[in-house]
C-alpha cells in the first residue's frame, strides 16, 4: 500500500492531486523519475554509485539505498509512471526532526546553458546559497507529541539570513523551544546529536575528507538531509543522528577537479555547526528577535503555503497549525 | 629611483605609457590606488589587516608588509598620483619562478549590481575558474641564464583546461623543461619546493585551516602568489619557495561566515599540488600535447599580447622572445 510520505520537508509533494513521491511499508521510497533529462540524470547517478569501486564503504552509507527503478501509479492519477525505488530514510523513525540543506552557493553545473544559468544563479542570489553556501531547503523539528512539529514555510527557510541559520540550526538540537520564537534555544540536545563520534559534526567531517580527495563526481543542487530522534535525545537514549545525500539530477563527472563548489558550502555548514558545539550557550541575541528572525517571522507567504502544505498532508494537520499560529502570535 | 618591476606576471603593468606599479631599491613597491571604490576598499583592507589582533602571526606572514599610502609620480606621465606601498615580494630574487593564481570559483561578492555580476561570471566562465575554482593569472618558469624565463601569454594561462593546469604546476618544479613543450615535465624539484614542512604545500595547508575558521574577510578576485629561486632549488639550496596573498580590491567583511568560495577554490589547488608530490611520475599522456595543451599552444593572441608585454619591460626582453619562439616552434 503506497502512501505521502509523512516526513517530507522539501521537494515536489505528492499531494492535492500533485506528483510527488510515495513510500510502501516495507520501507522503500518511490520518487516519480522527471521527464528530462534530470530523470535520466539521477538513475545515472545511482547506477554509477553502485557499481563504481572507488567509493568506501565510509562513504557509501551516506547515500541511500538503490533498489533500481519501477513501474507504479503515480500520485497524480496520470498513471503507471518510471519511479526510482530507493530506501526510505524516515522508515521507522517516530517523530523525526528532519534539515533538507541544499549544499552549495552555485546550484548549476559550468556548462550548462546562459538560460538555465540565469534560472538558477537568480534562485542562489535570493536565497542564503550565495551568502552562507548552501541554503535550508526545508526542515521539521519535533516540539512535542501535542504540539508536534515546528514547520516553517519553505520559501522562508531558503531565504534565512546568517543570523537567522544560526538559530535556526540551534533550535534544532534544543528541547526549550517549543512555543516561542524570542526564547532564546537551549542547545540542551547538541553534543548529543551533533556532538561525539557519531554525532553529525563528526559524519560531516567524514563526508569533508572524501570531498578533499575525490574527483569522480560533482553534486549540483544536491542536499543533505539531517535527521535525528529527539524523544530518543531526551530519554538519553541515541537519537540515530544522521546526514544523507539526496537529490542527484545535477550530478556531473568530476573528471579530475575536487568539487571545491560542494566543499566550499559543506565547510560553511561544519563551522556553524561546530560554533554551536563550541559555545551552545553563546547566541549573540543583538540580532536576534524581530531584525534577526525576519524570515522566520514576518513571512505570511511563507506561513501560509505552509499550512496549505500542511493541511493537505492529512497527518498532523491540528498540530501543525497550533504550531503556526503560535509562531505567529509568538511575535505579535 | 623607480623602476618597472622585473618580475611582473599579470596584472596592468607600467609599460608603453600605461599605468601600473614600481618598485624601489630599498625594497618597496608602490600600486597606483585605482580611482573607483577598489582603491579605498584595498588601502581599507590593508589598514584593517594592520591594526586586527584576530588575524594569528603565522598567517600574517602570508600578507606583503603595509607601509601606508604615498603621493609619487604615476608610470602613465599623469603626474602624482596615490600608491599603496608595500613590501616588494620579488625583492633580492634572482631569477624567481613566480605563479599568480586568482582564487575562486565566483570573482564577485554576493551584493555587488547585476552589471558587475554578468561582467565578471563572463570571464569567471570563459576561464578556469568555475571548473577548477581558481584561474592562473600569469606565471613565468625560470629556465636557465641564456633562455631566461618561460612566460605564457596571460589570456592563455586563464583559460586552461584542467590537463594544461596539472601539466603547467609539474612544469613549475620540473628541471628538464627547457625547450620543448611536448617534453614530459620530470618533477625534479617537487619535493624540494612543494613539499617539506617549509614547501609550498605546507603553506597552503596552513592557509586552508585559517580559511576554515576565519569569518573576518571574504576575499573576492584575490590571488595567491606562487614563487621560489630555481636555481638554488637545482644547487639543492632552499629555493625559498613561498606563497603570499595579493590585490584585495574586491575584500569583504566575513560577518560570521567562512569564505566559502576562496576556500573551495584553495582546496582544489591543494589537491592539484598534493598530487604531484604523491606521485611526480605519473602525468597522464593520454590528454597531453596537442589536446591536452590547446591554451598554452594555439594561442597567437596570448603569445602577441605576451610579446608586447615582454618587448616594453625593459629586462630580459631578448631571452624572453627567444623563450616564445622556441613555445611556438615546440609544436610545428
Amino acid at each position: 500500500m503506497l502512501k505521502v510520505p509523512p516526513h517530507q520537508v522539501a521537494g515536489h509533494e505528492a499531494v492535492d492531486g500533485k506528483l510527488g513521491p510515495l513510500v510502501d511499508e516495507s520501507g522503500r521510497f518511490y520518487k516519480p523519475l522527471q521527464d528530462d533529462e534530470r530523470g535520466s540524470n539521477e538513475v545515472a547517478f545511482y547506477s554509477s554509485l553502485s557499481t563504481n569501486s572507488g567509493i568506501p564503504e565510509h562513504i557509501r552509507r551516506f547515500f541511500p539505498t538503490f533498489y533500481g527503478t519501477q513501474l507504479i501509479e503515480a500520485s497524480d492519477g496520470s498513471g503507471l509512471k518510471p519511479h526510482l525505488v530507493l530506501e526510505d530514510l524516515a522508515r521507522g523513525q517516530v517523530n523525526p526532526s528532519i534539515m533538507d540543506v541544499k549544499i552549495g552557493s552555485r546550484t548549476w553545473a559550468p556548462e550548462v546553458s546562459q538560460k538555465y544559468v540565469e534560472k538558477c544563479l537568480k534562485k542562489d542570489r535570493e536565497s542564503s546559497s550565495l551568502p552562507l553556501g548552501f541554503r535550508i531547503s526545508g526542515l521539521q523539528i519535533f516540539r512535542n507529541k501535542e504540539l508536534g512539529f515546528w514547520k516553517p514555510g519553505k520559501k522562508a527557510a531558503q531565504k534565512l539570513s546568517t543570523e537567522e541559520v544560526k538559530l535556526v540550526l540551534r533550535r534544532f538540537v534544543s528541547s526549550n523551544t517549543l512555543n516561542d520564537l524570542d526564547l532564546e534555544p537551549d542547545c540542551g540536545l547538541a553534543s548529543t546529536v551533533y556532538g561525539g563520534s557519531a554525532g553529525i559534526l563528526s559524519q560531516l567531517l567524514e563526508l569533508k575528507a572524501w570531498f578533499e580527495d575525490q574527483t569522480i563526481y560533482h553534486f549540483y543542487a544536491c542536499s543533505i538531509l539531517l535527521v535525528f530522534e529527539k524523544e530518543l535525545a531526551l530519554e538519553g537514549r541515541n537519537p540515530n543522528a544522521q546526514i544523507k545525500l539526496i537529490d542527484f539530477a545535477h550530478v556531473n563527472e568530476g573528471r579530475g577537479v575536487i568539487d571545491h563548489n560542494f566543499l566550499g558550502g559543506l565547510c560553511s555548514l561544519i563551522k556553524f555547526v561546530s560554533e554551536i558545539l563550541t559555545a551552545p550557550n553563546e547566541y549573540k541575541t543583538e540580532v536576534s528577535a524581530k531584525d534577526g528572525q525576519k524570515n522566520l517571522i514576518n513571512t505570511d507567504n511563507g506561513v501560509v503555503a505552509d499550512q496549505e502544505n500542511l493541511i493537505n498532508s492529512g497527518n498532523g494537520v491540528v498540530a501543525d497549525q497550533k504550531n503556526l499560529t503560535n509562531a505567529v502570535n509568538g511575535v505579535s
